[in-house]
């Protein structure tokens, strides 16, 4: 038995105090997508079911993104200074930033969603129409979701499904906007309240935007490339072609 | 004259290729800035004078400025692997990161304010309004302009002006989509014209919150603490408290 638990021990690979360090980083970042994410699904939930007190608490608690990612900036910053990191460690801390930053501006969303749930009258807003817009903020949320788990598990391809999705977030905001402006023609005296509308759809649509974000930087971990201002097409060409990952 | 040649040079401190590196990264940064301003007061100007050549040519010209800021990223990347850069050094680096960024995002707002400008039907604005818009534009424009003032010159000074004056052109943005309500009541038939001009005056508000994040970090460059998320009050308080600045 003891010689078991022997074997065991030096089969293990123990974690030097800089890779600790670096993993607590990235739990930490996962942690705060965690809470961004509790944060976005509440807001979205507020809206459908029109929970002023729900959307009150969220609008109260950015600032709990808002610290976590100040600290998450500064223990990258404490990393790269004490340890000098190179290559891919590097590269693990530099999307770490990047990845922080679009996450604290999904909760910045959050939070707008639910102050504009609180400011407008929710009951002038048809059923029908509410539905579409929840149906969108789904999406994004699902978007959201999948690009934090593409980059937990450092999936190219998960990261490429996130990309490619949000072509369809772009088309079925296009459609809320087209009806949001008929029903302001339809009834101008409700035009203060239905821009207040469009403002959560474009909110919504631009947590779709940071997904998209999350997956490239996902992306630039991996194949050690920054895909932004590239098509689809000529990713999947840079993913062929880089030796460090087999598609 | 021999001898004061020889003095003038045992006076000056020559540069290491590191030292050199880093003062390229920054005038790098500095001509991204520059041509960031340019495309941006193009844009406004387009606006204005309704001129639908200059919005296209800003419109085609953003892809400039997306691969100065890939290039940027890059080059910092770069610096911080071969030199491994610590306390101010690293500081200088990881703020033109964040600073190269935002310009990014102005650069996207001018392509964006351009493309507007090319589908919204300008003969339909009233020319009081369009001179209200543009006033917010040239009000951000400034902003911008002094933000990277700060930057270049270090100078927290100025960089709290920026911020200081952001609530100027936040409370001229509120006025303007107040008057574009109104319109869209007035006029509900000119409602989808008009939404395109309630985008450009966010697109321009949005430019005003970048001068202000470039502000922010050109202050944490200085002091050496990340200033976002906390009130102008609480950051003269940390400028008075800094040692390493007098203010």
């Amino acid at each position: 038995m003891t010689e078991i638990i022997k074997d065991r021990n030096l089969n293990a690979h123990i974690l030097t105090a800089y890779e600790q360090e670096l993993v607590s980083l990235r739990d930490k970042t996962l942690e705060m997508a965690g809470i961004v994410e509790s944060h976005y699904t509440k807001a979205i939930d507020a809206l459908n079911m029109q929970d002023t007190k729900a959307a009150e608490e969220i609008s109260k608690n950015d600032y709990i993104v808002n610290k976590m990612e100040i600290e998450i900036d500064e223990a990258c910053h404490t990393l790269i200074a004490t340890q000098s990191p190179v290559a891919s460690d590097l590269r693990k801390i530099l999307v770490i930033l990047k990845i922080n930053n679009d996450l604290e501006r999904v909760g910045d969303e959050a939070e707008k969603i639910a102050r504009n749930t609180l400011e407008m009258d929710l009951n002038k807003i048809q059923k029908n129409f509410l539905n579409s817009l929840y149906h969108l903020g789904v999406e994004s949320k699902n978007s959201i979701n999948k690009a934090i788990d593409a980059y937990a598990r450092q999936s190219v391809d998960s990261a490429m499904d996130v990309i490619k999705t949000d072509k369809y977030i772009d088309d079925e905001f296009e459609s809320c906007m087209r009806q949001l402006m008929s029903f302001m023609m339809q009834d101008p005296k409700a035009i203060k309240n239905i821009l207040d509308i469009t403002n959560i759809a474009k909110g919504i649509e631009r947590v779709g935007d940071h997904a998209v974000n999350i997956a490239q930087h996902t992306i630039q971990l991996v194949i050690g490339k920054d895909i932004r201002h590239t098509s689809s097409e000529q990713v999947l060409e840079e993913i062929r072609n880089n030796t460090s990952y087999k598609y």
